[in-house]
């Protein structure tokens, strides 16, 4: 999480920060991408979500997810708290609408998010910046989820077939990066968000 | 120059090249920047103009332009070979058009042309990236002219004029690069490119 500080644009005028929505079939290597890209970037943070699903070995709750009762996430959704929330593999995940202040104040910020929650962002945050991350093939992919362990066969099994389902939406996106190799997609990844903020539109608007 | 090599795109195609189109205003920093980020990159290459114009010191025939006559010029431009060409400061410039055979070799390649000519070559080549490098101001800008020498005064002053006037096209552009700092600026120049390799219409292209 980068330092929160003024920022003032080239034309001297306050910038708006800018909406990165990074969406991937789980197993692409997309949270491993993102936890870089926030750490060495400045002016960059990340979206914490709900969800009503579990922690998995190692996640801390108020960095990787918000891990709530479905209760708790019914109500945040009642009272119109969540920006977008969707089922995804059985559990609920939620973006909660504040997060998104940080870009009021010049900063960046991340959401990771799977394709039905990023078409719904875009709706409502057309100037977001869409980014989809995809294994280098389905074989690999299966490799991954297996050596992350903590998934039965089963659940694996669910979540290839909703990555051949997800990789259709892959042209949706403003950009695709295949993670074929860590540290270039990581370096594609750093390269979108430093070009994003070079661009003409962004850099005129007063 | 990046050696020459047979690229596979990753959905197994032959990858297309992508045409970058630079202008700024004379002292901005531009041939630095293009210097640069042509020798860090892989797979990118800079044409090579043609002008009527004299090398400035340091110059090289070949490298910088293609320093030739009225009459060779005259000569390109009846037989079709230019690309585009243009009148600047009195002198002319012109794209010789076998420059762009590299892209379909599936290497990038950077055209280092005027507001005028990168208008002509976007009809042509609506695919193309165009990217605008500013000065952070004119002030700066008129101190470089200074320090670069070799212009006279009243040089200075039309390139000024010409500067200011320019400064006016940097809207149209896909990216604006203001080059307070050249490190900066020149990673900025990189993440455009290794960015725009992410584009999704373009890795999706077959």
């Amino acid at each position: 999480m980068s330092p929160k500080r003024e920022r003032i644009d080239p034309m001297g005028t306050k910038r708006k920060g800018i909406l990165f929505v990074i969406s991937a079939p789980s197993g692409a290597g997309k949270t491993t991408l993102i936890g870089r890209v926030v750490r060495v970037l400045q002016g960059l943070s990340l979206s914490v979500s709900c969800t009503t699903r579990r922690p998995r070995p190692g996640e801390v709750h108020g960095k990787d997810y918000f891990f709530i009762s479905m209760e708790e996430f019914q109500d945040m959704a009642d009272k119109k708290m969540l920006l977008e929330w969707a089922m995804v593999h059985g559990m609920l995940y939620g973006t909660p609408a504040s997060n998104l202040k940080v870009l009021d104040e010049g900063d960046d910020l991340v959401l990771d998010i799977d394709t039905q929650g990023a078409t719904l962002i875009k709706r409502q945050i057309p100037d977001g910046v869409f980014i989809y991350i995809m294994p280098p093939s389905l074989k690999t992919l299966e490799d991954r989820l297996r050596a992350r362990g903590g998934d039965s066969e089963e659940a694996v099994a669910i979540r290839l077939r909703n990555a051949e389902k997800e990789l259709d939406h892959a042209g949706w996106y403003d950009y695709i990066i295949i993670n074929k190799d860590i540290d270039e997609a990581s370096k594609a990844l750093q390269s979108i968000i430093i070009a994003e903020r070079s661009r003409a539109h962004r850099v005129l608007a007063s």
